[in-house]
């Protein structure tokens, strides 16, 4: 497990929001329902002295948010106590305004920085891929072969603490000049956007007579979780 | 209009697969089709020393990446002159497998890394908030009020080359190993998941009798563009 002690959500200066600070929540319980509503995050780190930014998936357990890879991954050895950073983002809507420079998109992001620590701890390390699977498949842990020793020995896990990190939520309608709204004639709105989960694909070899898990079957026609709206 | 030219997807050493050679894709129509059908990227900048990922919208035009922010907004300024990274990521399911490291997901994925260049010719600055706002929301431009000088003051441009960038895309069901598929028992397959664009929500300030235009009412009901399954 973790050994980062649950702290508030405290903005440095790296992480206070500067624009649109209307957007800025502060409330940890955000942060948490932004992060744990995603299933991937985009993690940035330096590789070469240049930054690049990677899809991959990711769990959180208190403050912690665990990452892994291969141990074979360049971007991954090149995070090893580095600073890095990673942003969850859900889109909820696209804003279509009256003017050009008012469109905009109704969203919720979180976005961390901090220095990723290589997990060595082997309880902690099989904890955190469970955090992981569990985050992105709740239920499967308990229910597929763990991983082997073969397989743990080429798996690299980081821990990134939550203590810098920053929510944005973005929610309503445009927000149109008063001259624009009143020269009125053009249409102006929200197009939501929703993440919906389609029926289960059973796998080409999967053999007859297996029933889907009931933590499979009940994501069906189910949308991904908004907690913020 | 950009002053790059057109050329092929053609990886250096940076930009180059290591990981997963299978999912990497060398066709220039594959990236071209990964960045047009995504709503948002994620832009990582070195800032303070420090790499840090954000959200932002963006549009393409031929080979090149628009970027667009306040002038005021630290991250945009950082980011002048400087290598940056972005990624647009579509997570189209989640891959059930019979043990643990072998879950995943399918997506599509285009990172690119490059030097961000600002933009200060007035028509290309106004042409790539054109290509940005209908990257987003097509058909939108000509309908609504086009940028201020004072909004155009206010705001950066960003253009990143193309050259350097890279595609993967998982498409299929789990892979498993031989000895747990012959070992059976275990539920494996995939969760299809699809973005969906729900029903127009007129601005509370619209006036009456303005008709949702035909771009937006379009989208309704239609998943986001899969381009390459």
């Amino acid at each position: 497990m973790s050994t980062h002690t649950r702290t508030p959500l405290s903005p440095t200066p790296r992480t206070t929001v500067t624009r649109s600070k209307e957007r800025a929540r502060s409330d940890r319980a955000e942060l948490d329902a932004v992060l744990d509503a995603g299933l991937i995050c985009h993690l940035a780190v330096v590789l070469g002295g240049s930054p690049v930014v990677l899809p991959t998936v990711y769990g959180r357990a208190g403050d912690t948010i665990y990452l892994h890879g291969s141990t074979g991954a360049g971007n991954m050895r090149a995070a090893i106590g580095a600073d890095i950073s990673i942003a969850v983002t859900h889109v909820d809507g696209l804003i279509y305004a009256r003017s050009a420079m008012h469109f905009s998109m109704n969203y919720r992001s979180a976005v961390v920085r901090g220095r990723a620590e290589l997990v060595t701890d082997e309880d902690e390390r099989l904890e955190a891929l469970r955090v992981i699977v569990e985050h992105a498949a709740p239920g499967s842990w308990d229910r597929v072969r763990p991983p082997s020793r073969k397989e743990m020995a080429a798996t690299m896990v980081l821990a990134l603490d939550l203590a810098e990190a920053s929510v944005k939520v973005r929610t309503g309608g445009p927000r149109d000049d008063e001259d624009d709204i009143a020269a009125g004639g053009v249409w102006a709105g929200e197009l939501p956007l929703r993440q919906v989960w389609g029926a289960p694909v059973p796998s080409a070899d999967l053999e007859p007579g297996i029933e889907v898990p009931a933590g499979v079957a009940d994501r069906v026609d189910s949308a991904m979780p908004v907690a913020l709206r």
